[in-house]
């Protein structure tokens, strides 16, 4: 967007005024030369002091000139603001932009509309499927959506737990953070203290830029050596306890709400104990779905659901816009209604509604009542389609579970909306030497299959929480390394849905009886449709439906199920490889043994947890 | 401080953590590794959140890993806090080091006692004596002080009204913005739209660094066109109507308290007015001698002044630490007590006294009860001395200005503690067809004489508020091109002045009768001392009880006086080439002629004030 050569690796330096834009937007300002567009009239919203002021908005081309009186500036364009508020546009701080199931073009046209200009997107999942070109494909768009980077902070996340897809350096990664393109280094494992990632967050600091972390229910030590390698946001944080405890050792809070769970309503549960802790607060998606952006919103929601829950309509409006500018470092670019700054702009009628009339990008009105004035135009490479790699050999057979007896106890884990992994023990029925599920109690076997090298690599465990009560649903999207991941009530269910995947290149299947109930083709990289957003959006409600049909009761199955994979917080994690305990970050089994009469899986914490008393000399030994 | 390779111009990455702090760090906050410190049971102020809370500081190396509760971690390094907050170090973020008359070491051994431990530091001074070899030299010292710099927009700063000293490229300064020791760009004049002021700012704006403003008493175009060029902080406002219309278009109020004038009882004089404004303010001593720091403070000042005009003590001391920090992108290596941050702290008793028992530097303990642990071993190089140099020629024939008639009206200027230069007009005694001072109504002639290049280039002019009643004072710190600046009452006296001031290799002189009455020697770059600060702070105050001998009034004569030479703002400056309008930087006359009757200077904006109504057509062709 500049004419000047980026010899400067600060956030955002492709925004940056060229020298003629910067002595235009001056001579403009000065009454010297006319403005290409007033927005006449409006009730501008000063942020950094907290007013509203009736104000116009004098923009010469990308950017805001002036903030004057209203009428002092001719000119042949002019925007009636009068009744409207005239407000920055909304920037998600921390989204995996390939779970909306939409490429970057198309989250735009859905977005963009709803007053979110700018996201700061971590694509660690196409980084796991295709390394650095999946990052470079997914950092841009033609579209006015601005795209900041969160550099993936490891690919594949463990790979001393799993296989993986695509590997990434740590030289590759600290030298993409340094990039005008990044705006933090990407969200890491807690439990990581390694040399790697500390070269990683040192590039970070010496950067100047931001390291995005997720505390989940992190307290004391592993929180404080989270916090003093350099972490300095958390978008996990909701119990008023847990959120007051960041601000308190300086964290940013980037409010989370995605379609698993939207944590606004815990954070602001309690306002006056956030105390000046509001000015350190943004807001961020995470992980949303399509139809989820459609029906409930991006940012413009946790506005509406903030200010509803009793923030100060301008604090709200300032978390989405100037809190986030600010803090990542891109204040001087965007962020606020003041001189010098990108013409990123949005009318709207009514600051609690938070739905823009019109839509601003670079001084240009991109969007209208909620429709996108552009199209998207992006191209979909090549490169990024036929990533699915299933062993040809792969049948039922490969999804049992052994056991001797009749009965046997296994390790398992229950998921619900809002996706965290708690272990419990259960006892299944052994037929003919095979662990069997149980749907009355909602114990089903859930798979990861490698898709990425063809390799016969299986985990597989045990969930509850799905509710199927016959076939299987499998998805390609398995956080972080995007696995098959299926979840079924026979194995014969779980082989058929793996081919049921594979002939559609990846996406998201229900299959029952042998037959394909439902899909959601997702051909770019196995995690993204090519399709518009409406398309998408349509065949994921078809396709959550079709869920229902077999007995899912969950919000967002396909999305939840994609978590099993995740190997970095609370219990459990499932891999191609095995079944990991989240907190010694190693193997634990799937079919428990007896121990002093009690069950037990003989993992380290397990022990810890229940044999102290009859074990101190070990528990002494793996006490953390 | 790291040992890592510095790759990345982010400001402040040289102070960034090496991979084995950073590892180290996160060990000792996990508990696996001993701290090297720990302040234990101090009030800690939680200025995110904007809390005080009785907690342990543990520090590794440099840095702090975690705050813990009290008696957490064992150490065997422990400093009793109870009693005392615990509290970041101040940063100053504009000073002239220069003005102080200290080297940095010296000012280091002031200043850090007191808690300030950062300046931000617009080196304009020396770089218009020694140009980038003189920004190097006061750039970095040895002692525990922080400098970055505030790069200097443009040396000489009006070429086409002065000689000036050294010269500085476009080129040089665009290139040093963007490095890490670089904070800033420094202020520059508001009437300069040129583009080579544009290429500097675009320049800044791209490396992500701030532009450093002042605004003096601009509003409406003037004011709305510095901005629009992307000025990002303003250290001049401080009536509450200016103060609340900067706050509103989002520049950062720098609230300046130097030798000249302190702004801070008139910027919080309506706290109530500046609403979530104070988020957006931090503190800066601009030009602040070495005398005045020692007898009132720095930072630590405008924090008590602050908190006495009714600013709550946590919202002042986040403005002194914090704020500063946060806006000017340090915030993640220094500015609040929080985990990975660089331990510059210190421990107070009281908030609203804000004297510090304790200050540490990089974890060390560097001073206590006001009194540096440290020496300033910093060498002085050669290349910094001996930059006086006078035309041989120069006697009181030189500063003669001759006129007809036995009266004559000239154009002066008014001077005062707070040093804004007003015209006015006035009527002298020519005798001898000379133009004569009259000290009864405390009119004295003004010369600005080049002293770098040895020409015969002088500019002079007359100056109320000196109250000299016989003999002359003079300087080598003539703002901005460093020459000397002659107030006196005679031709003789100034004269004799010169050659005091030229024997001396520059700094203050007092003079009368012949006689050398005091001085302050400044031999390096003419503009500060190579002595220890106490010697320098006794030589001024001699030299200014020496200049109310001979009937000076002014608190601070010698740094008022060097103002007379700015260009920059209003109503006049005098540079070695002559008298200056500021409003149409041109020049003026001294003498002034008659037209239509009334005294005219002929200087289009005089016109424009006095006569619109009998020369209608000549005030349209030069309004502005």
């Amino acid at each position: 967007m500049s004419d000047e050569p980026l010899t400067y690796p600060a956030t955002g330096a492709a925004w940056a005024p060229s020298v003629a834009e910067l002595m235009r937007m001056r001579f403009v300002a000065a009454g010297k030369e006319k403005p290409d567009l007033i927005l006449r009239g409006g009730k501008v919203l000063a942020l950094h002091i907290g007013e509203i002021l009736e104000r116009d908005v004098v923009i010469s081309g990308r950017h805001i000139a002036a903030i004057t009186p209203v009428g002092h500036f001719e000119c042949d364009n002019v925007i009636d603001a009068t009744g409207y508020f005239v407000a920055p546009t909304f920037i998600d701080v921390h989204l995996h932009i390939e779970y909306t199931k939409l490429v970057p073009g198309e989250l735009a046209r859905l977005s963009v509309p709803k007053g979110t200009t700018t996201v700061l997107a971590d694509a660690n999942c196409i980084a796991n499927v295709l390394g650095e070109a999946g990052l470079d494909f997914m950092g841009s768009t033609t579209t006015p959506l601005r795209i900041l980077r969160q550099v993936s902070h490891k690919v594949p996340q463990a790979p001393e737990l799993e296989l993986g897809g695509a590997h990434l350096t740590t030289e590759q990664i600290a030298a993409r953070v340094q990039r005008p393109d990044a705006a933090t280094l990407g969200e890491s494992n807690p439990f990581n203290l390694d040399e790697s990632s500390a070269r990683k967050q040192v590039a970070a600091i010496s950067a100047g830029k931001r390291i995005t972390g997720h505390t989940a229910l992190l307290e004391n030590e592993p929180l404080w050596s989270y916090l003093a390698g350099g972490i300095s946001d958390d978008h996990n944080a909701h119990k008023t306890r847990d959120v007051v405890e960041r601000l308190r050792l300086g964290a940013m809070l980037t409010v989370m709400a995605g379609s698993m769970n939207d944590n606004t309503p815990e954070v602001f549960a309690d306002i006056p104990a956030l105390k000046d802790g509001l000015g350190h607060i943004a807001f961020c998606a995470d992980d949303k779905l399509v139809e989820d952006l459609d029906r409930q919103g991006h940012i413009d929601h946790q506005v509406r659901k903030a200010i509803e829950c009793g923030v100060e309509p301008l604090k709200a409006w300032r978390m989405a816009t100037l809190n986030a500018a600010s803090y990542y470092r891109v204040d001087h670019l965007i962020g606020s209604v003041t001189p010098n700054k990108i013409a990123d702009l949005q009318l709207v009628e009514d600051l609690a509604e938070a739905r823009p009339h019109l839509v601003l990008v670079d001084g240009k009105v991109v969007a209208r009542d909620g429709v996108a004035l552009f199209a998207n135009t992006d191209e979909v490479p090549a490169f990024t389609r036929n990533t699915m790699h299933l062993h040809p050999d792969i049948d039922e057979t490969f999804f049992s579970v052994n056991a001797q007896g009749d009965k046997a106890w296994v390790q398992a884990m229950e998921m619900y909306d809002g996706y965290f992994k708690r272990a419990f023990h259960t006892e299944l029925d052994v037929r003919d030497g095979l662990v069997a599920c149980d749907t009355d109690r909602d114990v089903l076997k859930v798979a990861i299959v490698d898709r990425h090298h063809a390799t016969l690599n299986v985990g597989i465990g045990f969930v509850k929480g799905f509710g199927l009560k016959r076939g299987a649903i499998a998805a390609t999207t398995n956080c972080e390394n995007q696995n098959l991941v299926i979840v079924g009530t026979l194995d014969a269910d779980l082989a058929f849905a793996a081919r049921a995947i594979e002939a559609l290149g990846g996406g998201y299947v229900t299959v029952a009886d042998g037959e394909v109930l439902s899909t959601v083709p997702l051909p770019v990289a196995g995690c993204m449709s090519d399709q518009p957003w409406e398309t998408v959006r349509d065949q994921s409600l078809a396709c959550d439906a079709a869920t229902r049909t077999i007995g899912c009761t969950m919000h967002a199955p396909f999305l939840i199920m994609s978590f099993i994979g995740l190997v970095g917080v609370p219990d459990l994690g499932l891999t191609e490889r095995g079944l990991v305990e989240t907190k010694t970050q190693s193997f634990t089994d799937l079919v428990l043994g007896r121990k002093g009469g009690l069950v037990c899986c003989r993992c380290p914490s397990h022990t810890h947890d229940i044999h102290r008393a009859m074990d101190p000399a070990r528990f002494e030994a793996v006490a953390v």
